[in-house]
């Protein structure tokens, strides 16, 4: 696909790609962190606790996996929670999503880092929330160990509040490849 | 990555490979739409009633997907719904959502078929459903027109229920990739 094609197209399917890109690309060069919490249904203090709450987990996401501390990162998971992964494999329960986890974390994810760019967190009801980041891992390997260039993707977590703590129910994951509108041809 | 150490990958980070790939190829060789629906929090009729109305609506995506009808693709949406495609554009709002797949249902998907199996529907709370699925997609082609062999991915969508009606208020979707555990190196 020639670049001033794929760039037309991209155009026409995200009608913010040149302002978002560069914006993403400035927080990832800082290395900052930025969190956008909002809510569409609900307001008031006890919302900011919440989001304070989501948003902790959601970093508590990034900084297991950084420890490679899969006993932490699975302890942020409800036991029925589902997650599926950047080329779709689809993990059920929290015992599936560690033992998978665990296993990269051995082998293509040994010492890579991961960082969560963007946070967007809603709240469609007051025991619901869908966090979406976008996030850039470094220092991947292949399975030979072959070093592998920097990836960025975007992650969705939904979460429920229960007994006043907040668990990720559901997370799918989309590596982000540029300058296509679908699957690259 | 050889096939045997790919198998070898695979089955660790997926516990169920060969049966979940042979069940999911015989509903999608024989055209057959399943409906698994489930519930972690409530039941009884009220329940069912909402699995069934989810159910529609989802089945309804593809509805719309296949006859290329965007106006009522968009309208299962909530005005403030999100989508993020299989290439991790972020689509914020259900106008953006209805631009970007008007303009792929002129191009690439234009006489493509979407197909959706092994549907699996939790209500994490009675107004929120996580409504996840499989699907192939065959028909596409690449900006310049050339056909491009079937693919499959996983579909994820969340719903809201709202004055007695349900919403898609989230989408996510992401490539099946066959016999790796992240990204293709």
């Amino acid at each position: 696909m020639p670049v001033a094609a794929s760039r037309g197209l991209k155009a026409w399917i995200w009608p913010r790609p040149p302002e978002s890109t560069i914006w993403f690309a400035e927080f990832v060069v800082l290395g900052r962190l930025f969190f956008n919490v909002g809510s569409s249904t609900a307001g008031g203090s006890r919302m900011s606790a919440d989001s304070a709450a989501v948003t902790r987990i959601v970093e508590a996401f990034a900084e297991c996996w950084n420890r490679h501390d899969m006993n932490a990162f699975a302890e942020l998971f409800a036991p029925d929670a589902e997650f599926v992964n950047v080329v779709g494999l689809w993990w059920k329960g929290r015992a599936e999503i560690k033992a998978a986890h665990e296993f990269t974390h051995q082998t293509l994810f040994k010492n890579s880092r991961l960082t969560l760019v963007e946070l967007s967190t809603r709240f469609p009801t007051p025991q619901i929330a869908i966090a979406r980041c976008r996030w850039r891992l470094v220092g991947h390997v292949t399975p030979q160990g072959i070093p592998l260039p920097e990836r960025q993707g975007v992650l969705l977590n939904v979460l429920r509040q229960q007994d006043g703590k907040w668990f990720i129910i559901d997370s799918q994951n989309t590596d982000i490849i540029e300058g296509v509108a679908s699957r690259p041809q």
